[in-house]
């Protein structure tokens, strides 16, 4: 339980890793992250991650005081020491500690690792989804922003449903922690590619079906979702997850389709070998 | 410099106080806070700042473990033991502690005091704005979230202005911590009243100004703002501020308008006696 965790220069017991009340995180919701996960002592697609991660720091402007290397040797070091068989490592990055409350200061990192459990069963029917009218500000940064998809958790549960799919503008974007994809009934893999966050299962599955099937990343209109054969989503905790149901409707024969499995169980081969 | 503040049921030197890095602020931006004035030991609007408090908490459905006597009598101690001739107080509640770093648990209680300085003099000129499409999430709730805000800080410095004004499909809305007023030609006076978060100082002017001006609360079309004969903001710390250049377009005659200048003395009168 009691794992290590890290705060800037400091490794230390999870439960004592701690922020002072200043910083920007707690005061106004400022930050980054990436989340990868760590299969038998081997980090999954690091450098994507990392690319990510980057990216997301550079377009906020955050004030890292490390680098990439320096970075990685901190995320091994902790990999090695707490020893898991199978866990996500979380890299966090906050506007730091601000002198006014409102400008960035030098950027806190703070590292954890959690056990996870394995990936989800194949034999799975499928997840059910409700739609939401909402755009995440700055969808190309994975911010902390995860307000409105807590704030959701609610309507979600009422509704006897298992995440929430946001649209915009009659387009679809995304779940709050996972890509969408839909197969077309003239067979085609369709996702969205705007105001969204890209991610890196997302992108490991866009390759792994390109050999073949028609895969196009295009924008994606509410009513597409609706008459797809098979709807599925993405991310590094879910893998490919299929999709059953949307605000109630059935989706295709309402169990996972037959692109899905396949891709589901690509994508584990890819992982697990 | 060491002022107290307080964690829970703690209160230590504001430099040791700290949440722990599973909480839901830092994993995912959910918080939300209030913020008043004391003069001369006394909490200014206290009652209206707690109503609107317990009105984000009920909405966000956090989970506080005091009640609203408890949290004054916090609030009274923490202000008598610091002493501040000045100051500002700011009450924030986060999602707490969450296990699966997703869902709400114990919700956590920061209560920090800054001192602050005298408003700004009437002599003032008038601050710039800059205008940006967007629309905040939960507009109603007191959030933590000002990632935009934030984001938005190096346009704002780089055209040499002080703020930035949102709007959406050509409706004006708030500024990122102000209320907007405008002046317009036939002498009325106009302030939103959707998608914004209500503030105490905008409800304290609108109630100043009725006596001699007529007052409408309604949609404000961005095309208004820029007709304006005058333009100010409102807010906690900012009181009463005209506003002489929006997108670096003049505002009325580029200086604090004859209403604008009364309003502010009304408050500060209100408020300093």
């Amino acid at each position: 339980m009691n794992h290590f965790a890290i705060v800037n220069d400091s490794m230390l017991p999870e439960s004592q890793a701690s922020l002072q009340v200043t910083d920007l995180a707690i005061q106004r919701g400022v930050g980054i992250f990436d989340f990868f996960k760590v299969y038998k002592g081997k980090p999954l697609f690091l450098e994507a991650h990392l690319d990510r991660f980057f990216n997301s720091v550079a377009i906020m402007r955050l004030e890292p005081e490390f680098t990439r290397i320096e970075l990685k040797n901190k995320l091994i070091e902790l990999i090695r020491v707490n020893g898991m068989e199978q866990s996500g490592v979380r890299v966090t990055l906050t506007g730091g500690y601000s002198t006014d409350g409102y400008s960035l200061a030098k950027a806190n990192l703070v590292i954890t690792e959690q056990p996870t459990k394995l990936p989800v069963s194949l034999e799975e029917n499928g997840i059910k989804l409700i739609t939401h009218s909402f755009q995440r500000q700055l969808p190309q940064v994975k911010t902390i922003d995860y307000l409105m998809a807590v704030w959701l958790q609610w309507q979600v549960k009422d509704a006897g449903a298992n995440d929430v799919l946001y649209h915009s503008n009659g387009t679809v974007s995304e779940c709050p922690r996972a890509n969408i994809f839909i197969v077309t009934p003239d067979n085609k893999l369709v996702t969205p590619s705007n105001n969204i966050l890209k991610g890196i299962t997302r992108s490991e599955v866009i390759k792994l079906a390109m050999s073949d099937i028609k895969v196009e990343e295009r924008d994606l209109r509410v009513d597409e979702i609706f008459s797809a054969k098979e709807v599925f989503i993405t991310s590094t905790t879910k893998h490919v997850l299929p999709v059953s149901h949307i605000d109630g409707r059935q989706i295709g024969k309402g169990v996972a389709g037959e692109i899905s499995r396949w891709l589901a169980l690509e994508y584990n081969k890819l992982v697990f070998g």
